[in-house]
Order: C-alpha cells, then structure tokens, then sequence
C-alpha cells in the first residue's frame, strides 16, 4: 500500500524534488501486530531531519493516521514514510510556496536467515570511505548513494552488512544499521557528527544503557577497536540487533552482552 | 512535457531507486532551434555518469528520439534527463534484473536579468563546504543535498550564484556553474577529483583553451587566487558564461577574455 499526501497512488510527480536533489528525508519502521513500533521517537526523529533541512514536518496526527490505514491492510510489514520539499521549478532555489511531499508505504520485511539474530553475522569490511559533511551527517536524508556504493561491494547471500569507514579510518556504521562495540563490560558508539545516520534504535540502546547503569561512550572507535572488542553489534529498527561473528579476520562467538541489548529493544516505547 | 520511460506521463513510480536514495544521474542541456546543444558531449557525460554507478545507459538514439519529441513542441527550452536504477525492492542492494528509468522532460528556461550575461554577477560566498567523496566526484548524479542547502544560504534577486568551497577552502565551483579564472592571461579551473560536478561546459572550455593555444590548468585553486585573478567566470550549459562582477569585498571591471570564452562557447560542438 502507497499513500502520496493521503491518497493511494503509487505515482510521484517526475518533477518532485525528492527525485531531482533527493531533497528529502525518510524513516524505516516495523509495523508488528497493527502498531508501528517506537512511533513517538520515530516521528520525533523525522521532525528533527525536517528541520535540519528546513523541510516542515507533517503534522503527527497526520502520519499516524496514514500509518493506521497502512497497518489495518498490513498489520506485520515493514513502513517506510518519505518526505519531500515537494515539487519544484528547475533549480536548486526551495520553492515558494513550499509544499511538501509525503508517501507512507508499506514493504514486505526483507526475510533474512534466522541464524543472523542467533548465531551472528558475517560483515564485510567496505572499501568505500564515507565522506564528511556535517552540515548534513546524523540526517536520514535521500541522499544515499555512499551506502548504494558501499552495499554493491558484495552479493554473496551469507553476508549479511557490511562496515563503513569514514575518510580517516574510523569505524561508523553499517551500511543499513548502527554499531555498538562493547569492551572492558561497557558500550561504546561512533560518534556521527561528521557523517552516518544516527538511527532510533541506536538512540534506544544509547538511553536503555544508561536506563539499566551500563557506561555508553559516544566517541571516535577505530577499526582496531571494533577488532578488538569483545562483542560488536549492528541494530536497526528492522532487525533488531546482530551480534557480528565474522568480519576481516577476526571472529567472535556467541557473546553474553548481545542478549541483554536484544532485551532492552524488547522493552516498551511508545 | 515529461516522457517516462518514453510514455508520455508526469508520474514516477514511489518506489523508484531515484527517490528512495538519489540512485541515478541527470543531465541539463539548452535545446534551441529545436536542436539539443552539444549532445554527442552530453550523451558522453551522461554515459559515463551511468557508468560510475554501474547503471545501464540508455542508448544514444532511444535518448535523442525522445528529445526530439520534447523539441518537437518545445523548439527552445532547458530539457532535463533523468537515469535511475529503476524500481527496487526495499534495501540498498541494487535491483535484480535492473530495469533502469529514464525520464526526458522540458522546462521553461529559467530567466535571468540581462545585466547577468552583459556586466557580470553578483556571488554570495556559501559557508557550506563540499566534502570529499572520491567514489562520487564529477558525477552529475541525483544526491544534489548539499547544492540544494547553499542555494538556501540566500535569496537577494541581485545575486545570481553562489561559489562553493570545500573542506580545506579551496573554490570549487558555483551551486550550479563552474569555475574559470583568468589570471597572468591564462586559464585555470579547480580539480574536481574529490568533489564537485565536472559539467559539459567546463569541458568544452578546456578543450576549446587548447584548440586556441590559451594554457588551462586544472588544479586546486585557492579562494585568495579567485579574489586575486583577473577575470572569474562562471559556466554552465544553459547561461553560457557570467563573468563575476564582485565576490565577498573584491569587485571586478567587465573584462576582456570573457567575450573570448563566450565566442568558444558559440563555436559549433555537435
């Protein structure tokens, strides 16, 4: 099901801006059971890269709504919301008025082997480099062709991410999840003022650790450190979290902390 | 008029790669005459931009078939070409089979006040930098975000452009030109190898220096080599050439060898 500004169309106007600039945002969210989960933070999340991009947020009654018709036809799918600046004249000046574009659809969940949540993953390490801009870094936006490149670097079907650098080494994401590393018993995440998209579900697990007295350092990590860690872990919204048992070199068994961090993003929050 | 897919329609598909992630490439040329202006340059560079994202062109007579259609009812105008990855199923990875979209459609060219081309223009300097993407650089593809948030650093009618640095401060290039200066009675145009858009203009501006025996370096060119060249020019494929007439406190007399490069810009490319 697609809804493009309330109505059920599958059509965008070839001239929207979302298209032309990818002058827009957007938001993956499970629905389960007929509710989208976490809507609250979500929304939250899209009004603030609205903002980031002076884009007006649509209303949350809106949204929701919209989400309700999209639940009631497919309770258990996964959602995706787009927001556009709307159509616009040829350039690169914002329109005015300003009239933003929205579309709530539906997907079937991408179906990946259970063994990924149980027994962990294999990543492969990109050799993309994610640039710097911290005029947009943290924004889901629609300008995602770093993790298009980075996501072609490999198709065989038993990995399952891959792991993005940034130009100076750093460890940032995956190319569809965030990461987390845990040492020494603590959590540790990059930090994304430079470039990545600062997911809700890493914004879940950042506050359940704090929540539950568990140390969460948002900071610079280094590849050596991912190697190193005793347990590195990728989450979305979609999937939860996967504990990485494969990646370079290096692998990891089963770990104790993985459990724990799968327990939080089962806690209510909504 | 707007051909998707060569069919006469305004309506893209929502689930398209080209929304989703910005996942293709466009092209902007002058039609005149009826007549696409430099279009064996163009098809080239839309060719090759396919190429760097590993999409399928479409072919070189399906493409200028469908112009001429649009040229047909619209003899003089700004046609746009759009190439995305097609409709994907959720996910970055890329579509299997690809059926790549391509949208052909006119615009009423922009219309800029004489003064701009006769006395030169007004530039804002833009406080966004262009960060460094290798994998993306040169390319005409459609995550255009950051050009979309500097056009938005100012709407006086009186300014025409606004000239973007990068990270480390050099000039680039204009929102939606590119760079020239003149300096000791020679061109120089800035290194596009880590970001920027390297348009047709600016191509047949190199070539057309060579031809006349004029030296054009393409190198990095500082902001203080720009407010200290003799002559700043600024191209692209629909305004030819502007000269700039004043950039933050420098100001700038019309110049000579800009009548020069706008006579190259008239000689016969097709």
């Amino acid at each position: 099901m697609i809804l493009v500004n309330g109505a059920e169309s599958d059509a965008l106007p070839a001239a929207d801006r979302g298209l032309a600039y990818g002058d827009g945002v957007f938001r993956t969210l499970a629905i389960r059971g007929g509710r989208p989960r976490s809507w609250t933070r979500q929304y939250r999340k899209l009004a603030g890269d609205c903002a980031a991009l002076a884009i007006p947020s649509p209303a949350e009654e809106v949204l929701r709504g919209e989400l309700a018709q999209v639940a009631k036809r497919e309770p258990d799918c996964a959602a995706k919301i787009i927001v556009t600046r709307g159509i616009g004249q040829r350039g690169y000046a914002p329109p005015s008025p300003l009239h933003p574009t929205r579309i709530v659809m539906s997907a079937a969940p991408l179906r990946y082997p259970v063994e990924f949540a149980r027994a962990g993953v294999k990543v492969h390490l990109c050799s993309l480099r994610l640039g710097f801009q911290p005029a947009l870094a943290g924004v889901k936006h629609l300008n995602r062709l770093e993790n298009v490149l980075a996501r072609s670097e490999w198709s065989a079907p038993d990995i399952a991410e891959g792991l993005l650098l940034d130009a100076e080494g750093n460890a940032i994401a995956g190319t569809m999840t965030n990461l987390f590393i845990i040492e020494g018993g603590g959590l540790a995440t990059p930090d994304l003022g430079r470039c990545g998209v600062a997911g809700v579900t890493r914004e879940r697990v950042v506050e359940a650790a704090a929540r539950h007295g568990m140390a969460c350092r948002v900071e610079h990590v280094s590849l050596d450190r991912v190697l190193q860690a005793q347990e590195v872990l990728l989450v979305n919204s979609l999937i939860g979290v996967w504990q990485v048992r494969e990646l370079s070199d290096r692998t990891w068994q089963p770990g104790v902390l993985v459990s724990g961090v799968r327990e939080w993003l089962h806690e209510e929050d909504d």
